[in-house]
C-alpha cells in the first residue's frame, strides 16, 4: 500500500523518525516467536547490556518499554516521585511544553523556568531556585538535553554542577530522546539519574521502544516513591529481571532484534565516537549552509548548537510551513515543521541517525530549490558549496574501506 | 542473528504472539516516514474506521496506543474512573490475576469474584453484587472475554444482562485481547463500554499496538473521570482526531501499515465470519484430539470452551513444563506454558490467528510425540485422527480457489 | 499482491522450489549494489569456496550462473563436448526426458538406456555399452543422481566403477539438482567430472542460480571442446576469476547474499552431515506412512529410495491429479504432480530443503484427508502414526537447544 | 552480512543495477511456491501482457528468461539465425564489444561498423552495406539502443529507415537493456524485430530476468532458423504458453512478483510518459552540471545524448578510476567505471531507474567533492547550481500530491 507515491527515495530529514538501515530492516523482517522460550531472555540480556554502553553508564539499570518516548517521560516521573511533588523544568521549546503538559496532567507541582525559544536553560535561575529551596521540596530537575523543536542543546554538566553546588538532592531527569546515541551523552559522568530515549531517533528503528536508564539513586528512590504505576512500573521489570523472564508483559521481539542490529552498527560497526563525530560534522555543514543562504539558525548562540537538528528561521515575510509543503509535494523531501511558538517561523533540517554526507547535500540542494520557490532569493548551490567546503576537509575515509 | 536455530519452521502454537502472514511482513518492511506529512492521517483514518468493524461497533471510538495489551488495560481503567473507584472483576485465571494486580497497583478498590480456574465468571455472584450495590459504588465490571491461561470464554451477553437486570450503571470493560478478531465479539450488541485487544493476537502482527474502542457512554464518563492520565489519555487522542493529526505523539507507522494489511486480510480477503468459523473449527478439532488422547481440557464445561486456545490438563504424575521444554528442544514446537495456579498442571495449544488445518495437525502430531516422551502412554495418531475426522467434514474449500 | 490467498501457511511439499528460511529471506531483502565495487568479489570468493564444500570437492572449479538448473544442464554439455558427440544417458523419468530433449535439440548424438520409471540406471547395459565402445566415441555418461519425478536415486559410485572397469575416458556428468546439499554426494570420491544443482532445491533459495562444479579433467576437456558457447561459457568465468571480477556479466547479488546465508545454515549452523541425516529421516518416515496407507512408493526397490522426494502410486481407479488439486484447493497443501509417463498415476511428497518433522507430519495428515476425499479408504492417522513411530526414535534434540 | 559497511545510504549512481523501490522489495520478500499451481500462470499472464506495454508493441511476443541481459542477447541471436549467418553491428562502446564477442563465439559472421566511442552508429556506412548486399546475405542488423559505456543513444527510427530504403529484409535486433522502460522506445513504430532488456535496469529489480519481445516476423523466422538452441529456445516457451504452464522450466516467482510491482509502478503509478520525462529531466540536469564543471560529456553531439547515463570525460592528467575509488571509499557513492577503451578517461553518472531530483543533486555534490580531491579545480556547488537552475523550472509537482 502506497499513499501519495513518488518516484525515488523519500528524503527523510525530520529529526526523527529517522532512516532505518537495511541491516535493521532485515533483522526485523521475521515471524513472531514465543517470548517465554529461552530465546527472548538471551536476546533481552544482550541488548540491555549494550544499552548501558549507549547511555555510558556502568551502574545504571536499563528499561525498555513497548511505547513511544512519551511513555518513557511518564515512566521517569511516576517511578521516582510522589503525587504533587515539585519539579523544576525549563520551557525552551515544544518538547519541553509537552513534557510539562504531561507533568501537569499527572498532577505534579511544576516550577517552570521560562526560556526564550532558541536558548538553553537559564542556569542562573536554576541555581537560584535550587539554592533557595532549603526544604528540598524540589524532588527533580527535568531537562531536555536536546530540544528538538529549536535545535538547542543544553549543557548537562553545568546543570549537574548547579545541583552539586547547591548541595541539592533533587534527581536529575533527562530527556535524551534526540541525543542519546548521536551526541556526547555521559550518564555516569554527569550524574544523570534517569535518562531516556526512543527507538526512532539515533537508534534508527521504528517507533515503539521507550528506553530508559535509571541510576542507583533513582532505583532506590523509586522504592519509596508513591505515585501509582501500572504499565510503566520499574518494579515489575526488576522482578522480571530477577526471574529471568526479562519482561513483565509481551515484548516486541521484532523491535528488539532490530535494536540488537542497531546497537551492533553503532557500537561495533561504526563505533560510538565515530557516530558522534559524524553528527557533529553534518550539523556544522548544515549551519554553514544556512548562513550561506543568508538565514539564521534558531539556536541563538553556538554553545547551544545541536548536533542532530538545525532550526532555520525564515524571514518574517515567509511562512515556514510553505517550505515544508513544497519540499514534500515537489521533491519528496521531508523537513521538520516549526512546532508550537515557532510554527510558521522556523523549519527544521534533521541530520540524525543513519545518514551521511551526500544525503545531507542532496537535502540542502532541495532546500535551496524550495526556498527560491517560496520567494526567498537564494543563490543556487550557495549552501551546498559552504557545506561541501567544510565536509571536504572533515570527512574521513570510511573505516571499512581504508 | 539466530538464537537457538533449528531446521525448518518454528511451529508457533502459543495463543499469541501469533504467526504473521507474509503479506503483513511485506507491508511492515519499510523505512520510517514523517508522521506529520499527509500520509499518516490518511493511513490512520483508514485503519481506525476498520477497527470499528473488527469490534463490531458503529458508535464506538477507536484508540490505537503504541503499547502492549497491558497498556490498553491501564488506558481502559484510568480514562473511565477516579482514584479509589470500586471495580467488580472475576479472577478466573492468570490474565485476570494480572489485570487485578494492575488495578490494585493503580489504587482502585477491587471487588474480586473468585472463580475456579477452568470456569467462567460466576454470574449469580455477579448479579448479587450488582443488586446489592444500591449506591452504585461500583463503577465498572471488568471481564476478560477469553481467559487465555485456561482457555475459558465468558458469556458477555449474560454479563450485560446481569447489569441490565440490576439496572446498574457500571461500565462494562472487556479484555478482548485474545478474542477480538478471532471470536464472535459484538461490542454494540452486548453493550460493552470499553473493549480492547493487542496487535499480536488475532491481528497477527508483532506486539506493539494496544487497541481500544470506547462507547459513547465511556467517552462521556472519561470527561468526568478524575484519574490522572498521561500517555494513555483518550483526551489527547480526541484532540488529535479533531486536529487531523491522528496521534498525540509519534506513532509506529510500520505497525499501522501492518494493521492495514491485517484488517484487509481479515475483513476483505477471508471475511470476519469465515475467520470466526475457522477458529471454531480448529478449536473443536483440538478438543477432540485431547479427548482421544484420554486427557481433559481445562475448561470444565463446553459452554466455556475457547475458540482460540485449548488448555490441556496433564495427569498429576506429569509436569506440563516438561511438555513445553521437549516440544521446543526437539520438535521446534512452541506450546503455551501453564501459568500461575495451573503451572505444571496444564499446557496450552494456541489456535489463534493466521493458522490453518494442516498446521494444527502437525502441531497435534508433535504433541503426541512429546506426550509419549514425557511418559504419557499416548497412541500415535489418535488425536490427529480425531481431529481429521472432524475437519474432514467441516473444512470448506478455500474461497479464492473454488 | 496475493493470488488465490488462503489463511495460514502454504504447505510447500513439492521437491523444489523449497521453503526459504527466514534468515535467507532477510539476507536477500536489500537494494541493488554496484557489482564492480570491492564488495562483490569478496562475496563471490566466499561463496565459491563454500560451494566446493557442498559438492565435496577439493579440486573442482565452481561456476554460478544466473539461470535455472536447465541452464546448468546446457553449460555442462556445451563446455565439455563438441557438436555431434555421443552421450550415454539413462531415461528413468521426466527429468531424464527433459535433459535428453535438450541434448537432442543441441544436436548431440544421444545413446539412451531405456529404464522402467521407478528404477535406477541399468548398470549392466551401461557396462556393455562402455565396454563395446572400443573407439571411445562416447564422450560423456550423463546421469541424474536423483530422478525427482519418480523418487529414484542412482548409485553413482557404481556408475563410476562401470567406467573404471571399462577403462573408458568418457566424462561423468551428473545432474545433482535435487541431491547436492541434501543427500550424500561426493564429487571427488566418485570421480564426477561435472556436477550441477539449482538454487531452489536443497539450498532453499529462490530459483535463479545454476551452480556447477567441474573437475580438473572437465576443465581441461573444455579447452578443446568445440561446441560454440555464449552465456554458459566457462572460459569467460575463468577469465573473470583471474581478473578478480568474478562474473563475466551482471550477477544477482541478492541471490548470492542469500546463497551465503544458505551455505552458512547448511555448513555451519546445522552441519552438512546433520542435513543429510535429517533428509534420510524424513524420507523413511514418509515411506512408512505410504505403506501404512496401503499404497506403494514409486521406487521399486529400497536401493533406489530417494531421500528428498517420495513418489506415491495411487490405485488405478484414482487420478493422482485429483489429489494435487484437492490438496491445494482445500488444505493449502502443495504436492508434486505426477510428470510425464506417470501423470495421473503418481503424486509426490517432497521432503527437501529446510523442513522438519512436524511440517512433514502436518503434510502427511493432509494427504490422508485428501486421499479419503478422492475415494481412497485411508484410515485417518494411520500414516501419521507410522511416521511418528519412526521419528520418535530417530529424531535428535536440536543441536543448539541441548 | 555487511561487506565494507558505511553509515547512511549507498548512493547508487551506476547505470544499472539500479535502486529498488521499497514496494518491489516488499513484493519479492516471500517464500517459494509451487509454480505448477494455478498461481503462477495467473501471475505470468499478467506480467507478459504488461511487458508488451513497456516495449510498446501490440503484436510482439514477450519472453522472460531466468538470466541476465547477456542471456537475452544470446536468445535474440540463436532463435533468429542459422550458424554462420552474417550480422551487421556497430562497435560504439563496451557493450557493443561484448555483444560482438558473443556473436563471434557463437560463430556468426560479424560485419562490424567501427565507430568512434562517443558517437552513434554511422548511418551512411550502414546504408552502403545494406544497399550493396544484393544477395541479402545479411540476416540481421544488431544495434545497441543506448550504449551504456559512453552514454550514447542511437536513432533507431533512422536505422529502420535505412533498412526500408534499402528494401533489405534483415531483422532489426535491438539491445534495449538500458533504454526500455526509461527512454522513448517504440518497438512497433520502429519495426524492431527483437528488443530485449534486463530486470536490473529501468525496471529497478535485481538482476535475473532477461526480457525479450519478438515481432511476428522474428517469430516466423525463428521457426526456420537452424542455430541449435537449448535454454534460450523460444519454441519451448511458445509451447508452454499454449499449454498454459507459461514456463518450460522453473521460473523465479519472486522476481516475477517484483516485476509485477515494478510494472505497476511504471505503467500505473507514475505512468510511462512521466517516467520517460523524468529521465530526460535528470539527464539534462546532469549534463548542465558537467559543463558547469568545465568538463565534457562523452557523447560528442547532443543528438546522441543519453537519458539514462552520462559519460564524463576527465582531463588527460587525471585517471577516472581514482574518481570511482574515492567516491566509494569516502562518500559511499557508486559511480560507473570507464569501460574498455575509455577506461581511465571516463567515469559515468547513471540516472536510471527509480531515482529523483534530490538523489541526483546529492550525487552531483559528491562528484564535486571527489573531483577536487583528485586534483581537478572544481568550484563547489557549480554543477549543483547548474542542475538546480534547470530542475527548478522543469520539475512538476508529484502527481499524487497535487
Amino acid at each position: 500500500m502506497e499513499l501519495f507515491p513518488a518516484p525515488g527515495r523519500n528524503h527523510l530529514f525530520v529529526p526523527g523518525p529517522t532512516n532505518i538501515p537495511d541491516r535493521v530492516l532485515q533483522a526485523m523482517n521475521r515471524n513472531n516467536e514465543d517470548h517465554r522460550s529461552p530465546t527472548f531472555p538471551a536476546l533481552a540480556k544482550s541488548v540491555l547490556e549494550d544499552v548501558k554502553l549507549l547511555f555510558r553508564t556502568q551502574t545504571g539499570t536499563p528499561f525498555i518499554f513497548p511505547s513511544s518516548g512519551t511513555g518513557a517521560w511518564e515512566s521517569a516521573l511516576t517511578n521516582t516521585m510522589s503525587p504533587g511533588d515539585r519539579i523544576i523544568v525549563p520551557r525552551m521549546g515544544q518538547f519541553c511544553v509537552l513534557w510539562i503538559n504531561l507533568m501537569t496532567r499527572l498532577h505534579f507541582n511544576v516550577d517552570v523556568i521560562e526560556c526564550e525559544w532558541g536558548e538553553g536553560i537559564d542556569l542562573e535561575i536554576l541555581k537560584q531556585k535550587l539554592q533557595s529551596d532549603h526544604t528540598h521540596a524540589v524532588k527533580a530537575v527535568c531537562v531536555v538535553h536536546n530540544e528538538t523543536s529549536t535545535g538547542v542543546t543544553n549543557d548537562l554538566s553545568a546543570v549537574r554542577k548547579a545541583l552539586d553546588e547547591a548541595r541539592h538532592p533533587a534527581l536529575l531527569l533527562v530527556d535524551g530522546v534526540s541525543s542519546v546515541g548521536a551526541m556526547d551523552f555521559r550518564m555516569d559522568d554527569w550524574g544523570v539519574d534517569v535518562a531516556l530515549t526512543g527507538s526512532q531517533k539515533a537508534l534508527s528503528l521504528p517507533t515503539g521502544l521507550g528506553i530508559l536508564c535509571a541510576s542507583l539513586k533513582a532505583i532506590e528512590t523509586s522504592k519509596q516513591a508513591k505515585y501509582p504505576r501500572g504499565y510503566f512500573d520499574w518494579a515489575e521489570y526488576l522482578k522480571s529481571y530477577k526471574a529471568g523472564t526479562y519482561s513483565p508483559y509481551t515484548p516486541s521481539v521484532q523491535l528488539l532484534y532490530g535494536l540488537r542490529a542497531s546497537l551492533d552498527i553503532i557500537l561495533k560497526q561504526e563505533g560510538l565516537e565515530n557516530v558522534i563525530a559524524r553528527h557533529l560534522r553534518l550539523a556544522e555543514a548544515t549551519r554553514r549552509a544556512v548562513r550561506a543562504w543568508g538565514l539564521t539558525v534558531c539556536a541563538r548562540k553556538p554553545q547551544w548548537d545541536s548536533a542532530v537538528v538545525t532550526g532555520v528561521v525564515v524571514p518574517s515575510s515567509l511562512d515556514s510551513n510553505d517550505v515544508i509543503k513544497i519540499a514534500w509535494k515537489k521533491y519528496n523531501l521531508s523537513l521538520g515543521l516549526g512546532l508550537g511558538e515557532v510554527n510558521g517561523k522556523v523549519f527544521r533540517i534533521g541530520h540524525l541517525g543513519y545518514v551521511n554526507e551526500l544525503q545531507l547535500l542532496g537535502a540542502l540542494a532541495g532546500v535551496e530549490l524550495v526556498l527560491l520557490e517560496v520567494g526567498y532569493p537564494v543563490i543556487f548551490g550557495s549552501g551546498v558549496a559552504a557545506a561541501q567546503a567544510f565536509l571536504s576537509k572533515q570527512t574521513p575515509i570510511i573505516a571499512s574501506r581504508l
